[in-house]
């Protein structure tokens, strides 16, 4: 499962949430990262190119902070200029299958998003036309990783967001438990001994230990309900 | 009544809708027609000018074709530019109870704009974030003028969609039987009358008195239903 994340910010430097995100992106060959700013500071997309890397992936994330309800401009043109007919839709469709997601972060609490609300309408709404650029492409919406108001979260809070963007970023879609577990136990075998302390070594292997452990009881009861099929 | 229209089209000089609606915009003191594409072929939008442009009108609309179910990138930075924190909403919300519209042209046919058409979404729920917009900005939202597949348009709808877009344009709103009336005899009254052959004009001045009487035939019932506060 190789993941292209296509970042769209017009002052990604002075944006907190995004350099925090940056600065947590796991250093994995399995992911591409590609500033849009950055490579077309001109405005002039390199639609080959773009279309090359779509090919070459098999997750396509879109991670912006939202505009106007949408995404920037730039990743606006981004779409109207790379995902072209007869290479996205109409004869050839070439992205057919591929998981298509989103991480935005947005500037106003949730409860505003909702009739009622002071913005009136929920995300899942406002995002219709990327739901419909999925549907025209044959793609597979995955579920987006929203960010309400980064500054305002507590450190803790940021920490589990780094394991949710993580594991968005590189776990295998639609999301289960024992995908979660697998996640967690490569996570941890990847992981450097001689970065982490002899105690929070041996905290992450208890933990992992009682996940197996837990990982047999739950198999065990799903045999006996006979309901192996689920995805549990 | 002064009308900005801000027309976003890329590749304007090729689309047979936008030549067609540009060429039968009439010719009002009261509109000012704006094409971005060609004020900014660099990108670089004044924010100042527009800003002023948009305090020295009370209808705002958007003229585009509809790219990836949103408005072209252009279009988009100008507003993630022009309407900014403390000029259009915050501390400062310089665009309250001025209208919003959009004509946007489609080159689907209707029937797929639904749950179980091709495109999934009706138009109504894709424009859900300029609907958003108007929202954050307290400008009323007018019902959109939507130019499905133009291509395939007959004369006599072309005809049609000409009035419409006249209508659009100048016409006050809400709509009513009344206004479309007040707009008619208007509009017939600024009609240079050489322009026209006799036997047209006498054809035009019949229904003009038919509209007449009718208007009279209606505000009598009106008068009897006790209803004059309503508007028909």
């Amino acid at each position: 499962m190789k993941t292209l994340l296509l970042i769209s910010h017009p002052e990604i430097e002075d944006s907190g949430s995004q350099q925090y995100l940056l600065q947590s992106l796991p250093s994995s060959a399995a992911i591409t990262v590609r500033h849009l700013d950055t490579l077309y500071s001109d405005g002039k997309i390199d639609r080959e190119k773009e279309q090359a890397m779509l090919l070459a992936h098999d997750r396509i994330l879109f991670q912006f902070p939202f505009y106007w309800y949408s995404t920037p401009s730039l990743l606006k043109k981004w779409q109207d200029e790379v995902l072209t007919e007869d290479f996205a839709y109409g004869k050839q469709k070439n992205l057919t299958g591929k998981e298509f997601g989103l991480v935005i972060s947005v500037g106003i609490k949730e409860t505003e998003y909702q009739a009622g609300g002071r913005e009136g309408f929920t995300v899942n709404e406002l995002v219709a036309p990327l739901r419909a650029l999925a549907n025209k492409l044959d793609m597979q919406y995955v579920k987006p990783l929203i960010i309400y108001q980064f500054h305002y979260l507590s450190e803790r809070d940021r920490m589990r967001l780094l394991i949710k963007y993580q594991q968005y970023l590189t776990r295998q879609h639609p999301d289960s438990l024992k995908k979660r577990e697998d996640w967690l136990v490569e996570q941890v075998q990847e992981t450097n001994r001689t970065t982490i302390s002899t105690e929070g070594w041996f905290i992450l292997e208890q933990a992992l230990s009682i996940v197996e452990d837990h990982r047999l009881a739950i198999d065990e009861l799903a045999m006996l309900l006979d309901a192996e099929g689920e995805d549990y």
